[in-house]
């Protein structure tokens, strides 16, 4: 088949667009943001778009347990080639984060489909429930929930004034398949997943400031996220001499220890390491501060007796993060001592990242790009996504689904915003790159 | 006179806080903190004690308009010697600051007059209302107003419901004093004052941790405080790449600024200079947040794009002072600059120290100091006190008014907390060398 027959053009895109923007959107215009939550009826009418435009092409479609939706080409298969994303958004989110993903999928079905060659796997796309978690606090509970693997006590949590569980049968969804902890695909059905792709914005502003169209993601990190207070004496700021011998500055140590971390992965990263590291929050968490109110003693004319801050650093290797955790923690604890101050760690979590998504697959989607004749790079996801999620299940012969990425650019790197935004132009030219890559696998 | 007649007592200390302990306590315990606010019942039954205590030994007291109280000598004089400090305190305050120079001055005033010798000069114990700006945010309203030149919108400031003007009325006091600037100490008084000595709690913890009696105070350090509001860019904390081509990292910025200025401050020190510079609030005054919401922006996985900290630095020397001002900016805004990080400033505050207080009075308190066996070491004053108001004032003469201050040392440091604390044997020392400095100077 040739690749100019599989071409998705920026108004095949458009032309989806034109829709979903209205579903959920919060205000007129799309720069107003949007707000799809999970299992809410904006996600709901958005999924059924995107059913009734693959039904209208000739594609099937259903619904699991859960209400994932699947659109697959018709016929019967023993092998399947899925993609796949979501739909639903964070609170003042954009309309590209997941949705860029699925409408892709949706093209790339319609594309392959329409070009009536013969093919020796079927084709899938899902659309995933619930990934973001800034609704009811549950990440990827759509796709988790599939396999078996949600929390849970996650059916608890309230977004809006209901349960998780509550906005699940709302919708005509069985919350028990969460509770118990009972899978909507079979193991013959991930037995029969040949490959995994997930098309998505990049996050971050890499392909932009490099101006590439196309992402192949290698691996996905995995967070280590900590909290660390900072506690050292109040005193008087003009009677207090300068210095360590009258002193025990919490505010000056954090300085320090910022430093210090910032040389630490620096000199990893310098060594080849997979490692991005964040303090995204020094004494200005709202909730936290109410609950520990030493910050509010800190002033203007006081050394500092107290600071709180947080750690995020990621990696596509679990194995170096969890050492570089240590090193980092021995590092603060160091630092703080330097200045009297005492140091307190606390663990927010830590999950390990997939280092290795499928070489071959990689390789299928960096060869499209090429025919395509689109620039691409390499790069870790710095970011978790469903696709890590169907990566993590193992099927019967022990073996993982293989997985992969696709990233397109997004502007400034932005998402989670109602500025989150990339062009027609540039999903089209992932959507390409994926229907290539879809049919090749299939074909 | 023989100096050994002069000396006081821890009990001539005690028996005078064992009243006015009582006013104004918190709770059953001087460690339950005090609260004597600026023209509040407390203020004025501490005062009222003092001047009980005078007119029982024989001294003689008189009001001023705005009820700051004068003990004075009986008798006819061209010229005084004086002492003076306040008895109000900040909320939650303890019972040194301020009190002690009191105490100590009343004690001294009684041990030289019933030393019975002859005095050519007469001597004064100002008692003066409003030093703290914890309650009516009005610093030193009492002295400066005695000398016509508080500011008259302090009136306004409102604590626990009331107005300053209010409250100057609730005790019978004229607020019209303080509105149009009128003197209660006219320019014949203030052409008589031949010294004046306030004895203070260090409020800082060099002489507690140097093992000495007495501090000799040479200047008073005066402060510039301003506040920096850092500007990057909210970003994803997994997605964009770390180093300054992606991210345009507040927090981090702030981390490399802290270590700037304590590098700064360090070499001006390492030189001679006297000062001292704290970051006292990162991130953390809450009503400043609450107008300024975007530092809640910031989260365990973004980037960070807003910070704002405070920059505290005082010195006993204003022309320094002002340039260091502008390198510490300069330091600033290069080090922000190099993380694609706007830096604005503003300042809250310059007030310029006076760098050296009368050196004939400080040689006569060191004198004493070394008379009465005590360990001293000449030192600035890291906080404002009335003295410097007084200091500041100038005789027809054109001179200014002669000051000395003399430190005593305090647990730790510590002041403006329930856990201030010196002992009456420190007062003692103290008391004493300020008694022998007065009637030195009043021979």
């Amino acid at each position: 088949m040739s690749i100019s027959r599989l071409t998705i053009t920026p108004q095949d895109i458009e032309q989806h667009y034109a829709v979903i923007s209205k579903i959920g959107n919060l205000g007129p215009s799309p720069e107003d943001g949007y707000l799809r939550a999970a299992w809410s009826n904006e996600e709901t009418a958005a999924m059924k778009y995107i059913e009734q435009a693959a039904l209208q092409a000739g594609l099937t479609s259903r619904w699991d347990a859960l209400l994932n939706l699947c659109v697959e080409t018709p016929g019967d298969y023993t092998e399947w080639v899925e993609c796949g994303s979501h739909l639903d958004t964070v609170p003042q989110g954009g309309n590209f984060d997941g949705a860029a993903g699925v409408v892709s999928g949706l093209e790339s079905l319609i594309k392959i489909f329409s070009s009536d060659s013969s093919r020796k796997r079927g084709l899938r796309l899902r659309v995933w429930r619930c990934e973001e978690s800034a609704t009811f606090n549950s990440v990827y509970a759509g796709s988790l929930g599939a396999f078996g693997q949600a929390r849970p006590d996650c059916l608890n949590n309230h977004f809006r004034g209901i349960s998780l569980a509550e906005a699940i049968r709302s919708q005509g969804a069985d919350p028990d398949y969460i509770l118990y902890g009972k899978r909507t695909i079979s193991t013959a059905e991930l037995d029969s997943i040949a490959a995994h792709i997930e098309l998505h914005i990049e996050q971050g502003n890499l392909l932009e400031k490099e101006h590439l169209d196309i992402g192949v993601v290698t691996g996905i990190r995995g967070p280590y996220r900590s909290r660390i207070i900072l506690r050292g004496e109040f005193d008087h700021s003009g009677a207090t001499p300068m210095g360590t011998d009258y002193r025990r500055d919490a505010n000056l140590a954090l300085g320090y220890i910022l430093v210090e971390l910032d040389k630490l992965a620096a000199q990893h990263i310098s060594q080849g390491a997979d490692l991005v590291q964040t303090i995204g929050v020094i004494n200005s968490q709202k909730d936290w501060n109410e609950k520990h109110s030493e910050v509010y003693q800190n002033a203007v004319t006081k050394v500092s007796g107290y600071a709180c801050f947080t750690l995020d650093a990621r990696s596509d290797d679990g194995v170096f993060l969890a050492a570089y955790r240590e090193e980092a923690d021995e590092a603060i604890q160091q630092t703080a001592a330097k200045f009297g101050v005492e140091a307190e760690q606390s663990l927010i979590g830590f999950e390990p990242g997939i280092k290795v998504l499928d070489s071959h697959l990689a390789g299928v989607i960096e060869h499209a790009a090429q025919e395509l004749g689109l620039s691409c790079k390499r790069m870790p996801s710095g970011a978790g996504h469903d696709a890590a999620i169907v990566g993590k299940q193992k099927k019967s012969n022990g073996l993982n689904v293989p997985v992969g990425m696709i990233f397109i650019p997004c502007r400034r790197g932005k998402s989670h915003s109602p500025d989150e935004f990339t062009s027609f132009e540039a999903i089209a030219k992932g959507a390409s790159v994926l229907a290539a890559s879809l049919a090749r696998l299939a074909a």
